[in-house]
């Protein structure tokens, strides 16, 4: 066993055989998170500490480890816990980690589940923690890739909210690992910040930057849409003025590739029309039932051997 | 095997014989309901989507899906899900479907329930879809009558609320399929609408209308009682003055058949006076846990043979 | 087996022979709570009813059942509950009492739980009772002294708030049957009330008074800090008055006992500052943990025998 991780806190903490390793125990669970019974994590209990709304996140580690003859606890909603009492994180996670097997926190604090994963006796999983990380959607998004398509050789447009998007900036870094073409699709005010297109740039792969869906439609591999997320604009006109712009129909897809493939990491409010769910590229429900197995094995791999 | 249905969405899709089929396994299940162990849905795994407030229903799909064995998740309230950015109910479903084998799902919207068993991989049951349907609490209405007293030549008085109340329009329909005389007792702004009384009329059963309880108490076998809902009325003075017209208290049961049962769906408000608890005639908490043993007999003829 | 009850509502229900029973358990179950596979309680269900918000006491009922193999149904946030439809306390026991093997309360009313156990037809837990009682809490207090140290020839200083504080009231009772001596330490306008002050005093054991903490400080073997409830207050400037006054720091424990043990129920708001936490007195976290073990040997003790 060459997993080296205790907690999951950042995408770029893995390394790449971590990552492969989680993937092919993953591809193996897939049976069991289609309803195959198993026993894998009998007996193990695992915390759900959400402190931002979330559906499919927290329903899918829960799905998880429940699949997996596991089961959770769960803080709830922030007003019915004692957090509404003024408690610190710091002290949630002592109290919790004395009652679970590993813990799942989204926080709407950048570097929540670093500071966690300090004060935790068990495994920490980052499930988001603000504009920081969500390693587990990253590692979802990669599987998707090599499962419906490949991982090697591939080129990738990264679409919509570039800027605020925590989702895209993890899966460029996690795709720079497997030297993929990213090129990023973005209105100007929402362009990937200069940081991290230097870090990718830094890695030897294809960088290219527009603000024309057009440019790349027909030559990708895979289109990652995004969401357009209101709740990061101090504006609302801010908000209205650019989300109409990166909008995918049908239409749209008459010459792309024969085997591109269209991601989301969900939810969509209208970056992706309805029309486009009956095509052949749509994947984005996949996507969304793949985050079961990944999040099976990566539960596995910090769980197995520990009591 | 003869049920026939995938998914439960009204209980016009029963015929008599699936209806039959389910009250067959929930009486071979009430000992399970009342805790004897049992596995008959080891491994499976259950989806609550409750989009507006319940207590029994979603506790009693919650304990009766553990009490066979398997278990659920759980998408919480509306406020501490994804549902608060805007994704649709389609989406939801979808992504959801990938995660559970089964899905419970309560919705203010009439039509939801339908809706979303189009967009759904796995089972959808109605458990009530605002103004329309609640087909599980029909079954255990049924179930009551039978496991209390008989199916065949009864009669039954429906009680309070008949224009807004779902549990009744549904009751009224099933209480039909086994010939029963059904009395409707209603203020007259409350009465049961006319294209259900005419559905009713034309099963070839005695239909009687009053707005006196009184006709009916002495002569009928069962009543059953419901809530007035403050929540159906636009003006708060308007459910004043008729909350207190139809309230129970056990002086008005002195000239009532010996073996006469009450029934309510709860929770009640007033209706049934707690004097009426220690009565003999007093089924309303037995109601409520047949509740349990109704919904695994739901549970394992959809959920029996798929994977 | 000589376990006398069959609720659990207030510390003062209990004998000695009773406690001891289920701390000689909870010492047996110390590993179980730590993670290792357990059935004892399988098929079990254990309904949560919160009506007040709580972490620790609702996630460390939920840890217990389900590291011993059972499971649990929650009510969930109140809102999101037909307790919005104003059903009655006494209604809502009566059918969650069907559908579950044991019920866990926690409700704003004194008297609730009492009550509650009135109206149920299986065995109710006091998870709380508003300014009533909360024996499960006493029992892990008493068990942590227990543990960390032992129940014959103590010395405990009770500190904070001791008029509003239902913890220290219950504990300060429990104490008494093991003959402890118990320093009360509280600012004027927070005494322990004289009624329980009397009932110590009755119990032949040694209870002094002081509003100064360096008084005991040096002295007792244990002290138990508790919060200054900010809800509790009704006037925001009486709560800022007191709670900077009983502030546990690191620097104050230069001339303790080398065995202190120092406990607080938690959340903790600032009454132990943080620097506290690496000293080898500090035992509030394992205090927290031991939650797990005891409440788990109370619902063996409860649920033993009974299908």
């Amino acid at each position: 066993m060459s997993f080296s991780l205790r907690h999951v806190i950042s995408i770029k903490d893995f390394r790449r055989e971590d990552i492969d390793e989680i993937f092919e125990l993953a591809e193996r669970l897939e049976p069991v998170a289609s309803g195959m019974p198993c026993r894998l994590l009998g007996g193990k209990l695992l915390a759900l500490l959400f402190y931002e709304p979330s559906t499919r996140t927290r329903l899918s580690f829960d799905a998880a480890v429940k699949r997996l003859g596991g089961t959770s606890i769960n803080l709830g909603s922030v007003e019915a816990s004692s957090v509404a009492k003024g408690e610190t994180l710091a002290d949630t996670i002592r109290v919790v980690s004395g009652y679970a097997d590993a813990i799942v926190l989204r926080h709407p604090m950048e570097g929540a589940a670093r500071m966690a994963s300090e004060y935790s006796r068990v495994p920490v999983i980052n499930a988001g923690d603000g504009v920081g990380h969500h390693p587990t959607q990253t590692l979802l998004d990669l599987y998707t890739i090599k499962r419906e398509k490949r991982l090697h050789d591939i080129s990738v447009a990264l679409v919509g909210d570039l800027r605020y998007g925590r989702t895209v900036h993890s899966l460029a870094y996690a795709l720079a690992l497997y030297g993929a073409r990213i090129y990023l699709v973005s209105p100007p005010q929402l362009r990937m910040p200069e940081h991290i297109k230097s870090d990718l740039l830094e890695s030897n792969i294809v960088v290219e930057e527009t603000s024309r869906l057009e440019d790349v439609l027909t030559s990708v591999d895979v289109l990652y849409m995004t969401r357009i997320q209101r709740e990061r604009f101090a504006e609302p006109s801010e908000y209205v003025a650019v989300a109409g712009s990166y909008r995918l129909t049908s239409e749209m897809l008459s010459d792309v590739r024969d085997d591109l493939i269209i991601m989301h990491p969900l939810p969509r409010v209208g970056e992706i029309d309805s029309s486009v769910d009956r095509t052949p590229y749509a994947r984005y429900f996949k996507q969304s039932f793949y985050g079961v197995p990944v999040r099976m094995a990566l539960l596995v791999k910090l769980l197995e051997g520990r009591v």
